[in-house]
């Protein structure tokens, strides 16, 4: 290994075997690939609808969190990660939930987006562009729907600058993360916008989708499937369970996810999104290139008091503080069906969730709603982390008399 | 499976080994886990540091892209993804680059960033606590540095408002992402700041980091190592190998990449940063959380005229434009030792770059630039892709005359 | 005057007229104000609709820019400004438009926006307070339609999470800016929400309008006017007038207009929106509040090449080059009634550009296209300007040979 | 007046005075403008300096709010505005502020930035670029310094990627806002850099600046001068003078100011900045195209409860929290010397705040912090009025026993 083996040239295409291909690459650069080589997904379905050029597989760590209990059912959720303590902090927030009686969930469909740029002449035939699209919208309808029954165009969003217009198509793709349904169906229709508009497509994707970048646009629009989570976490499994108050998880909330994400320009007001989304995404096929838009969301979080006959936030006693915390994502692109969803551990793993497979839509949704509410016991575990810190350090200041 | 195991609450931690696990969960929810069963990796080391709850592991399948060619080296780019395409994509923009005589590559270490966020009583006494940081910067450095000698505080940043103050503390960690040397650090930073000072901390992390989520402050300010790649494509290159031209490719880049991204309120001005880094970092055993963040990033084209004499962009004959593209990642939170990068399938998948292990740095930052390659790759593949995809449905339109 | 002024206190309140009220104040501070109380402005309309506790005016000189040619029509444009070299800017943009054929231009009316943001007790109510908005809008837009028959609620955007639910209601409010109505109509329609969904409203306005904060939501969904203005300027032009030429102006465009705004997180993507929409907006009686909503908008540059058959941008002879140049704006908060526009010297402003007064939207529609142009020739001319600048400076160095 | 006159082309630079000029606009256009003619400016000087084809001035009413007390001082502010009901507003704020023992202000001097952005041939020069930024930086602050006594170059931040780099020169510019002398400045040091390092200059304002565009470039590095301003209100004053209690209005502040700002992806977390920025920088002859950056910041809020040995925000009894309450401008271009402050009616306003001409920097600074006062006055009176409509509208629901 090293200086020498960094300068030769090897063409993979000679190998056309898995095995061979990884055999020669360990020859090559003298290296042993050992555990990459030891896998069981079925290597001929792999090597040509997931991976080319494939060499064998990487082993993440599945772990398991929960039960997380949401309207009345309890799911184990699946965790591929490769960083200590994930499945740890998220199963607490679990325990955290179902000692408060479950989290409330609620998604909407969306849909997948694509989204074409076409040039056109001038400021009036880019007008003429937005009027196309908005009188021919149903045979595009009909034309997209050629392409899969698994998808229907719902609606389009266009914006146009001097001689650029950016259309993004809607989607549902019902139980499907459905970007390369989409990509085939926009494809089609930008053959017909091109043929009786004179506009030129530039690219089928023109970062108006806004596929795999974080973005303003999924935030406020919507991509794949919203979804939200809520509970209200009582003062006893604050101080039980996750060691610290309303009043304490509530401040850290404010600092880190509102102030502290305004201050340094983000776009995710939350704790840690990103981490249960990346562990779900990679134990159950989604693809891992979405993990950036699905950080950008909310938590929202509020102290409410109990005292009968005051029911505003914010005041009455110390003890019986509960708190209110909600996630907000708006932008999941997530399937059940396809992709990575077909490998055999990924599939076992939806299993696990009872979503794996087609459903009409459903186990998307459902699939969303879960992870939404793992994506809640994380914030929750994360943030009584924090705010337990600043309390356990606070002792020694407390003892000196000051604020 | 179904609605009945859905309401099942069984408690995990009453099975201590991952077989036990597993068992317990597929005859309470009547699922198979063969292959999430089947893995090769230590268990007793996955399953204590890398992941709580361990029932087994997910297989992704890892494919090879390259020679990518960067400073006369050859590297075979391990990239574990599910997307069919993805590896044959990247793999085609390496041999475009080869074709090309090799990216150049650059990188900067900015380091690991932790945030905390502290709470005083007024405006003067944050403005005391930031004179307080200041002051005893070389203090906060010596205190750093014994939580572990592979840490090194370098500098701070630090803003305050009203009565919170966000600090950004940014450390080299040498070969490591080193977020968890980072917290320990910061954590016994905060204590003798509070002592000292009696400002209360409420978060060790006040997403001032920022740790996970997109931000400007990021991008602006950098994380982890920046990295940049570039290469300048011939004419030839262009149209045998990449079946496009610099003016299509050029065009595509501004409409998608410029002003797409621009239109969209996006942080990714590139076509699709996430993808290829999304797949180095699960085959290397990278945190995936941070996939986020490394699709923050900018792509720059260029049309360049090889007319002797005239040596202005944009300008000159057809035939002979070449095209400069470059990638900007001012955000990489990547490591070789240490988290992921233990796991056995994640440090062979390093072996095949040859920067497994630590070496003073250099083999992380060596790590970046290849990754700023392969997005590279990926970045004139798909763009070429996007633009060959517009000219070829322009041959219609062409025949009937219209612009 | 000084420190023995600065700690007098004194009650306005108790000098109900302008005069006294100023000759109070300067005899306290020992300032003179004779420039202040010099002013035509009809001081009982002013005094009581405009500016309450007024002692004068403020003088601001107004220069001319023009004749800016829209559609074969002049326009003269009244700028009030006092930063020297801006009139002049604009001027020279306004004689390069005229010569290059005039500016073609194009608007939407996307209406004014009030935002409230209601609190509910969870997702659930969340959800049926969205439902309550969809099926009672007929009845929100008759309750709407009778605070103003200028007044007509067109539609309405919503977005919840957690406790709060963002409502963004947008009006067409004919010639009027219209906030005040919106603000007015909107609280009546607060009251039979919260009447009728227990719903509690938190703020008539939740930034979720966005009223006067550069925003990404009111680029991506307009406020107010959208405008568009464009223009082909010759490469006669381009060297004559603008001493420049289309690539040296194009380099100089992409790298400021969408690199260097990329880089550095901003919601502009131009060269210097806010000079010309400020001047434009003082000299007529637009709430200067809008000006930084106004800012947020996109200039998009092309090289276009004249040599028959070949219609690609960036491709052809060095001398023919001419450029194409267009602004986009979809954030124009304005009006030519009410308000400001009721003063004596912006409606003699408005009536230079022939618009004073309603004409049932057509007017502030017209406004909204002439400012369109009017920030075209700006951008035109610093552009021009700064590319300019480049090339004299460029001489040194081109004499060394270097690149 | 109407489409003749619209079509006329007039050439204004016939009319070398301003009269001359204006006549001949209302004789072509048929309209009568003797108001903007009826000025009292220094003619000769206002329109060279400051507007180029004068024909006369706009006149906007100024009021004045106050007494603000700020350090046991007190301020009237001059607000020049047509919308009604903003002074009275931040009239009541300073009330308010002056009953709760004054506001706490504090500043920091950031500087006046250029931003030219370079082209090189590639990362290697850019890099270079950047070394002899670093390497030369004394050489170049003397060249700056020869520019202007009034002006140092106090430091720089730089940012490359591909063949671009971007530059922000950080200037003390004393007491003038200072964009003039340093753009002269600048254009000095981009000479010698050309010079000796063969980089290419593209713009001497490259939107790394940035100025006059919402940028978040500027709100975390800050430009001109950053200004805070705190108070906390007694629970009397927010129920006496402002209608309200502490939770209501820290309800509106959080649901308007964080939330809401967040989930509109704006830049500006406050209520109305830019409405008293506005009126205080149209009074005082600042540049109206700052309002824009200037209305990007935060206010903050927290209930504070009184019962003593109990100091945590968020607890204790009804009727005796009080709110502390804070704003932050990390971006005010403002001075009392050159460009408009030099008009006399804007000389005359800041002479009623005791700072007009020059004081070695002092008097911009203390400028910077009356506006962070009157900014601070202009948010606690609106989220009061914000937060009272909401209990005003509140009756009926409450009759009616719902939540």
């Amino acid at each position: 290994m090293g200086d020498i083996s960094r300068s030769v040239y090897m063409n993979l295409r000679n190998y056309p075997r898995v095995a061979d291909r990884r055999v020669a690459l360990e020859k090559e650069l003298q290296v042993e690939l050992k555990h990459i080589g030891s896998f069981t997904l079925d290597e001929a379905a792999a090597g040509t609808r997931n991976c080319e050029n494939m060499i064998g597989a990487a082993q993440v760590p599945i772990g398991v969190a929960g039960p997380l209990r949401i309207k009345q059912q309890n799911y184990y959720i699946p965790l591929a990660t490769t960083e200590g303590a994930l499945v740890a902090s998220v199963n607490r927030g679990c325990k955290a939930i179902g000692e408060s009686g479950g989290a409330s969930v609620d998604s909407y469909r969306v849909g997948a987006t694509r989204g074409p740029v076409f040039k056109v002449a001038n400021l009036a035939q880019n007008d003429a562009l937005n009027g196309f699209l908005e009188s021919h919208f149903e045979e595009l309808q009909k034309l997209a729907k050629k392409t899969s029954h698994h998808l229907t165009l719902t609606k389009y969003f266009s914006r146009g600058l001097g001689r650029h217009r950016f259309v993004r198509f809607v989607f549902d793709t019902q139980d499907a993360m459905g970007m390369n349904m989409a990509t085939i169906a926009t494809s089609k229709m930008i053959q017909i916008i091109e043929t009786k508009t004179g506009a030129r497509c530039v690219s089928v994707a023109g970062n108006y989708d806004v596929d795999k970048k974080p973005s303003w646009l999924n935030v406020i629009e919507g991509r794949g499937i919203k979804a939200w989570a809520e509970v209200t976490l009582p003062a006893e499994v604050l101080q039980n369970t996750l060691k610290t108050s309303a009043p304490k998880m509530y401040e850290t909330w404010l600092a880190k996810c509102m102030i502290g994400s305004a201050m340094s320009g983000s776009m995710g007001f939350n704790a840690h999104f990103a981490n249960v989304i990346a562990a779900i995404f990679l134990a159950t096929g989604q693809d891992l290139g979405h993990v950036g838009e699905g950080s950008c969301g909310i938590t929202t979080a509020e102290i409410i008091q109990y005292t009968p006959g005051v029911n505003l936030a914010h005041t009455g006693g110390v003890q019986k503080e509960s708190l209110y915390i909600s996630v907000y994502l708006p932008d999941l692109m997530v399937g059940t069906v396809g992709g990575g969803t077909e490998l055999a551990t990924q599939k076992e793993a939806l299993s696990i969730l009872g979503i794996d497979g087609g459903n009409n839509g459903k186990n998307a949704q459902k699939f969303a709603e879960i992870i939404a509410g793992a994506v809640l016991a994380g914030e929750i575990s994360l943030l009584a982390s924090e705010a337990e810190g600043s309390l356990a350090q606070a002792h020694e200041r407390l003892a000196r008399g000051k604020a």
